[in-house]
């Protein structure tokens, strides 16, 4: 196996982010995160702060699904719900970047789902313990210091609930991945570093 | 981090135990799996094969729980249904191992929730494939040709019943864990290499 993907999944404040980032520097692999977001708004014209917010959320089949959201974007895209369309587009723009053959990461939506049949892809899943990650929003993403946990449990349900949805699978199950690491445990430094041996040793 | 025990829960035919084995021998760890058995054995009276059998499976309430069951032990125990007799005596033989503060691998009997509170604690959850483990279990194991995805659904439902039932949680769910790896992804060797590397750095 010859890894050339790497795939990051991460609970909200987990450290996920900043381990793909500190993986892609240290391999020297090309980083997609917002750079998703940005591909996604050229290929719909949806607003970048529209994509960053829905484009990992819960589809939501509420009164708003097929009429216009709250967000003033309207809900019907090509025949599909204004989020079925996001996701078959971003679902595009994650193969297209997958075939250009140049090696990356990619961080979250459900890229790991998406590039199941890819070869040389790597799945990782990042989670941590309750208070690390409500310490990590507060003091490094700026989140209020009010209620860190609700945040965070809404945080987890639209993922959990979003990735169930696109992929018929269990958010945060194991089987899902081939490595699934602890950053509260194990530490940021020490989980890239993990993640590197093994890339360098595909 | 000082590690110190390390449990290893696994799926059957993933390898897990070997990886146990591995890393106890490169750790020089005493390695407990059917060890733990011998010692239940001891304190209970309950034959080996019982143990074997029902220590990591579901206690099932069926009409056999409060009477004498399919293997012939008598289902009530201290006011207890066998099965959660051997529960809590092997929960008693896991705790009082992690007391005697010699390093240690522990493989599965819900190991890591039994010492959740316990310092130094390194739990990991072995998984892989189904083609792996259905090749691991014929050829390795010695079990039938026949259906051996049968028999890997039944054992992981088991098991997953097992640990729901006396930890309430989700058996396979990555956040159990501090590091969960997929064998057929990564190798039963490198698996093993990344847990000895954790614990040396601990």
């Amino acid at each position: 196996m010859s890894i050339k993907i790497i795939t990051v999944s991460r609970q909200f404040g987990s450290g996920g982010r900043s381990i793909a980032k500190k993986v892609a520097d240290e391999l020297g692999f090309n980083y997609y995160d917002k750079e998703i977001i940005d591909h996604v708004s050229v290929e719909t014209g949806f607003c970048k702060d529209y994509i960053a917010e829905r484009g990992e959320h819960a589809p939501g089949r509420t009164i708003f699904s097929y009429g216009l959201d709250p967000m003033g974007v309207p809900n019907v895209m090509n025949g599909m719900s204004a989020a079925d369309y996001l996701w078959s587009i971003q679902r595009q723009v994650i193969l297209k970047i997958a075939e250009e053959d140049t090696p990356c990461v990619i961080v979250g939506r459900c890229a790991d789902y998406i590039l199941g049949e890819h070869e040389g892809v790597l799945n990782v899943f990042v989670h941590a313990d309750m208070e690390f990650r409500k310490d990590r929003i507060v003091r490094l993403y700026g989140e209020s210091e009010k209620n860190p946990e609700k945040r965070l449990n809404d945080k987890d349900k639209k993922r959990k609930t979003n990735y169930m949805y696109y992929t018929n699978q269990e958010w945060g199950n194991a089987t899902n991945y081939d490595i699934c690491l602890d950053t509260s445990r194990l530490g940021v430094d020490k989980c890239a570093e993990i993640i590197c041996n093994i890339v360098k040793n595909s």
